[in-house]
């Protein structure tokens, strides 16, 4: 059977990576996790909790499209409590997954052959979604100097179709600050360019606090996630929050693309979201991984990297010793039993000499991961 | 903020129907349930239980991309159960909700711009998800001789690229035999049009036993579910099988577009699949309910109806009252408070003269209905 051309996208290259680690634990090495993308942790105790008690009693059938209109609400408190915005809870949908909503996103703004300026280095799903649906991805090479993040004048002779930013952004863990994000709207707007805002690593910040787009500007699209902050990777549960013009909309194509969100995972965020204590308590693991990663790497001599202000990721800078991000990752693997991410995977141009460490897992393991990176950098 | 004009796709109508019975049912009166597309009985029991476990052992994080290999293992069991056919587990691919496999589906096989025929009446979604990919969609206006499916002369001059059938079908609960299947495939691979065969009521049956189109071809994709026969709407899990050289592209496609299926709704799908006797009890239901509605419809003058092979739908012609099946919808709810879907969903061209009568629910509520039903169609 034939293939379209679309449907190719790039494999992630981590997974090579990833599968000699499984290898290599299944002869009985041990190996430290720093490729992974989400928290060791659980989904919250009251969260489970919910779900375990709302299986007795309730069928859990297809909700409405847009989601359960309680946690609709929730959110919208949500962005009273943390932003002090007003949100009308029928702007928040709720999703599959951040996945779902960007699926959804790029379908109800983008035409075929329409364009998109993405960060460069970006979660690379982000062109291939895109590209899987004829949407056309526009790098745009971020630098040190603008925290590895946008601005306009990267973009002002693109004539782009859309615009979209993730604070704080995976790999590099920075965040775009009020000036910063306004600049990138005010922009926007300017050139009838659509502003698309991942905010799914909010709640993961250290420094400051992250600013929601919503903060600025009611036109814009923001997606969110239960998977990072409220450790629900595996639920594939989000939300986004969209124009009061556009719900309608975005209604109709969720209802025929997705029917709708597990009800399932609906019902455990919905708990999720009043379970501060718990996360706060996996958050200060994040916040002691962190502060063992910016002590501990310099020792390892990496100590150019990106100012981690959020999420729970280090992007460094590995230039004095590589080209080739990929053969690297997978030296230290097999010398030291670390599993790191290539930085090819989120800037086919200058990945090549960066690789992104993950400090999501419990703190014995960052330690002994940092002792291992310091023994295969001094050689 | 500009949208896309593929984005805009139809409403459900019998959305405005659901609407108008919410009402009712809120100011008290009571409302029969004949429009729901889904069973009113939840998980298997021991599906639920395993996922209780579960989540008290397992932080139910991400899953590889194309599902649990011990739920891929058990789906390919199925195909050797209950239809005698060999399937290599790498080629199933458990996605999110048969929705999650249809876009997986229509971005790996088809570019912007191709072809694809549905029967019409089909399920609604089809087109809309075809066209917010930027495909188009190809009404195959099927005639009661041929049950309501699809035949190779409906599609012989139309250069196709893709065919997409389904058996049992919705509205119309008819299936295709081996032969009628055999056709379909034959003229597909002579003309090079890829064959997809949604498959999502299979083990719904009364008469005879559904065909796979796996029984037939290796070169076919396969879309089922685990929402129906199974009792799983809400938990949004599904399966494709797809030809073994399509196994990588649909990977990389699934890892960027959805990351996983939801991890535990796949728990609880593998448990639900050893839960025969529970689930042969709905059906048992289900079986009362059709005849019920075999009997009982012609007492209201609804005599002609497409042959419910499978499913718990029965497609009734209207012709002889009304040409406008959206108005005789809202007229019966609002006369006698029985809730069904005007045929327009299905059938764009001739479904002003057609509902779909669901008999998903009790039987309790079936027999209610079907009075209510003879009663409004006296006057």
């Amino acid at each position: 059977m034939k293939n379209s051309s679309r449907g190719v996208v790039d494999p992630f290259i981590v997974m090579d990576v990833m599968e000699e680690a499984r290898q290599a634990e299944e002869a009985g090495r041990s190996i430290i996790h720093m490729e992974v993308g989400q928290p060791s942790t659980a989904a919250p105790e009251s969260a489970r909790a919910a779900l375990a008690e709302a299986m007795e009693r309730d069928p859990l059938g297809y909700s409405v499209a847009l989601g359960l209109p309680e946690l609709r609400a929730r959110v919208a408190q949500h962005y009273a409590d943390k932003h002090e915005v007003q949100i009308d809870p029928s702007r928040v949908v709720i999703t599959p997954g951040s996945s779902g909503a960007f699926i959804l996103a790029f379908t109800a703004l983008f035409d075929a052959g329409a364009k998109v300026g993405v960060g460069e280095p970006g979660y690379p799903s982000y062109r291939q979604i895109l590209k899987a649906l004829d949407v056309t991805p526009v790098g745009l090479q971020t630098s040190a100097e603008n925290r590895f993040q946008p601005v306009s004048s990267d973009f002002a002779e693109l004539a782009l179709d859309g615009l979209l930013v993730a604070s704080p952004a995976n790999p590099s863990g920075t965040m775009l600050c009020r000036a910063a994000m306004r600049e990138l709207i005010d922009a926007c707007n300017a050139q009838g360019i659509s502003f698309i805002s991942d905010e799914i690593y909010q709640g993961i910040e250290y420094e400051g606090k992250a600013v929601s787009a919503l903060e600025l500007s009611d036109d814009v699209y923001v997606i969110n996630s239960f998977s990072k902050y409220f450790s629900m990777t595996g639920w594939r549960v989000g939300w986004m929050v969209v124009p009061q013009e556009h719900v309608r909309l975005i209604e109709r194509l969720a209802q025929n693309m997705f029917i709708c969100a597990p009800h399932a995972s609906q019902i455990a965020a919905l708990a999720a979201m009043d379970c501060n204590e718990e996360l706060e308590g996996n958050l200060e693991v994040y916040r002691k991984n962190r502060e063992l990663m910016i002590e501990g790497l310099p020792k390892a001599g990496l100590s150019n990297f990106a100012p981690p202000d959020g999420a729970f990721y280090i992007y460094v800078d590995v230039s004095h010793v590589t080209n080739d991000s990929r053969a690297l990752a997978s030296e230290i693997l097999a010398e030291v039993g670390v599993a790191v991410t290539p930085g090819l995977d989120f800037d086919p141009i200058r990945g090549g000499q960066t690789l992104r460490l993950s400090y999501a897992r419990a703190t014995g393991e960052i330690e002994e991961g940092l002792r291992r990176l310091q023994r295969f950098f001094e050689r």
